[in-house]
């Protein structure tokens, strides 16, 4: 008899995005005649930028000669890629970085949830809540949770909640975890620590031997001086943090697919003996035995990030899109919302109006100014009461959006 | 204290690679002159087919235009692929499949490596010997072997030995096994088995409730009708098989990264308590939660390989090579080699000439043909006494090594 992994089973279908779209899907086929702006997804939508197409043109012809062709590659990734990401986005911030630090992947998705394979079962595990659902949903696979409880949270897994209450800083647990998940610029809030806080964090973890997962994803959004752009900017953490970072929200590449985890050296687990083992060495492992690489097309891509076309061209992406923040942020004000994130963040985190759920927001939203948001109990207990809005959208659909709800005269 | 998953500390390193570089540097920086032609190792050498270069320019180019833009694709992968390695693949060999039992991916050794995640720790495995060494690495790091012996075998894993002496078929296994990996045309021997026989293993797994894990990425180099290409030809296999399939070796994506696993809904498994459970099922969940999806361009690039002039390129590409197979293949019996393989498959498996080991052979044809190739240990122990050599080299290289190799005169 073949046995399944029954952690599997304890998770829910991904609830949030099928109910959103059936909802949506509902409404729609009685109302054919609206118009739905949909602001309620993370994904970019602006085209690569050029420097990134040029060099993948380049890259494609290349794989169609003989002499340039290019084979299996180094599962760590090229290290003309590898090297362009220290001297560009560790260097400058005073970090320096060994090669073999860094590991190119497919996706921050795949490393964040991949990592928990070189840990033990037994770890404990914190999380942000409201939270990315990847880093909650692995470590149930993985068997580190136990049962949901009623109140939508995880036994055996802690969560710091993150309100307005309290900031959104996430408060260090009171019991003491093995591991900690955490990502700032935060998605979904849109908020940020400063670096005293972020250092709060990494003292945490020193002291209880306990590792960080640092989640950069958002860094490229980062305006105000007192943000880390990387947790290594903080004295200490590279003893204790493994971070991930994306060409996804900076470059556009969601559907182009490369991403990178670095793990200095120092950053130390432990077996049950009490014996240290590095997690690089054991990650490398992992990179080498179960993935093959990033396609070099798709290498060559993100390499063409750090060109200086490439800077330019993401710089006026990123532009764009916190312009669209800019937009719905005070727009939303304006019309009375108290409203989070949106500076360090291409996301808006709203507080909903007094008498409303994030789900009986999302409703109202949809019926009164057929504008599609994500309710914030989606991304856990702690979002019960927010919604998220993106400013991933067009410039035009982001301004009649926020007329739009500016425009809701009921409430 | 965070702890480190100690299966991981149970593996050496990559030993054998490491190991083969190590002995040709060795040998190179004291003969600067001589040419070594390597035949060692399973990377195609061919460039991508033009048909997969023209669809790549063209999703490059949509990448590039706000209109044509693609973001986040179906982790699962776009219908568009997924309906032609149907159409393609499969129903002309009379298997129907639903398009949500095709799941494309970035790689079979991803694939392969993933999916024990799926099967609770406590489930029996066995494997050829010799094997693809992911099969077996992948089960340490999830828990399901003891410790290595002093054969080269981990113990509560089961071993079926394919040598000379049983003609390279499989024997079924004495003790009953829940997860058996199996791979046709075989990579690292080159021999396959006949439907016949394969159909001996798909009784014995629905007799035994097992499932069988079927790696099919060699199957475009099948030339004699009696070998399956999926093996859903056989009567049974769609309730107990998942199937593994690449670009990697047809169309030469090694570097490209695009591959594809099948599960058909009718495979399930169990609960400790007996229930019944749709692999396909878990298999989704692990996909959407740990995987972001294969690049839209690659994609595009693997849809191609289908076109009309995509697999014509292809047949092209396979003939090069199976004609270098032939190469090897007829010159080492022409100089008195017992060679396997090379019919259905890109590698010839030889028998090591008497008094000699496989990592004697490798220094003999090293010193005396400057020709690298694998030693058959590498793949596993009974893999002693053999040797690949692989078809994947220029035609040039590869005929001169095959008459530098009949010019060995002192053996």
């Amino acid at each position: 008899m073949a046995y399944v992994n029954e952690n599997y089973l304890k998770l829910k279908g991904s609830y949030l995005f099928s109910e959103i779209a059936k909802r949506v899907n509902a409404y729609s086929s009685k109302n054919a005649d609206k118009k739905i702006i949909r602001l309620g997804i993370g994904d970019v939508t602006l085209p690569l930028p050029g420097a990134c197409i040029k060099a993948m043109h380049s890259a494609v012809d290349e794989m169609a000669q003989k002499a340039t062709f290019r084979g299996y590659g180094p599962e760590q990734g090229y290290d003309f890629l590898r090297e362009k990401i220290i001297e560009n986005d560790y260097v400058p911030r005073g970090i320096g970085l060994d090669i073999d630090e860094v590991f190119i992947s497919d996706g921050s998705k795949s490393d964040t949830g991949n990592i928990g394979d070189i840990f033990d079962v037994c770890n404990t595990v914190a999380v942000t809540d409201p939270v990315y659902p990847v880093y909650v949903d692995t470590n149930v696979m993985g068997g580190r949770s136990g049962e949901i409880g009623t109140d939508g949270r995880w036994s055996k897994i802690t969560y710091l909640s993150c309100t307005a209450e309290n900031g959104f800083i996430p408060p260090l647990p009171k019991e003491r975890v093995d591991l900690i998940y955490l990502c700032f610029p935060n998605n979904p809030t849109g908020t940020t620590i400063t670096k005293k806080e972020l250092k709060k964090w990494v003292d945490y973890a020193a002291s209880n031997n306990s590792i960080i997962l640092y989640d950069a994803a958002y860094e490229a959004y980062i305006s105000e001086a007192d943000v880390a752009h990387s947790i290594y900017e903080i004295d200490g953490a590279k003893e204790v943090a493994v971070e991930f970072r994306s060409f996804s929200k900076n470059a556009g590449f969601t559907g182009t697919r490369c991403a990178f985890a670095v793990i200095p050296k120092q950053v130390y687990a432990h077996t049950k003996e009490g014996e240290r083992v590095q997690l690089s060495k054991l990650w490398n492992r992992r990179h080498t035995t179960k993935f093959n690489g990033t396609p070099y097309i798709i290498q060559r891509g993100a390499e063409a990030a750090y060109s200086a076309d490439g800077k330019a061209q993401i710089k006026e992406m990123i532009a764009y899109y916190m312009k669209n923040a800019e937009i719905i942020r005070l727009g939303l004000q304006e019309a009375g919302f108290e409203v989070f994130g949106g500076i360090n963040a291409p996301y808006i985190w709203l507080k909903a109006p007094s008498g409303y759920t994030s789900w009986g927001l999302f409703d109202k939203l949809l019926a009164d100014a057929n504008v599609v948001g994500t309710p914030g109990e989606g991304f856990g207990p702690s979002g019960e009461g927010y919604f998220r809005l993106s400013a991933f959208g067009g410039r035009e659909d982001t301004a009649e959006a926020v007329e739009r709800i500016k425009n809701i005269n009921r409430w």
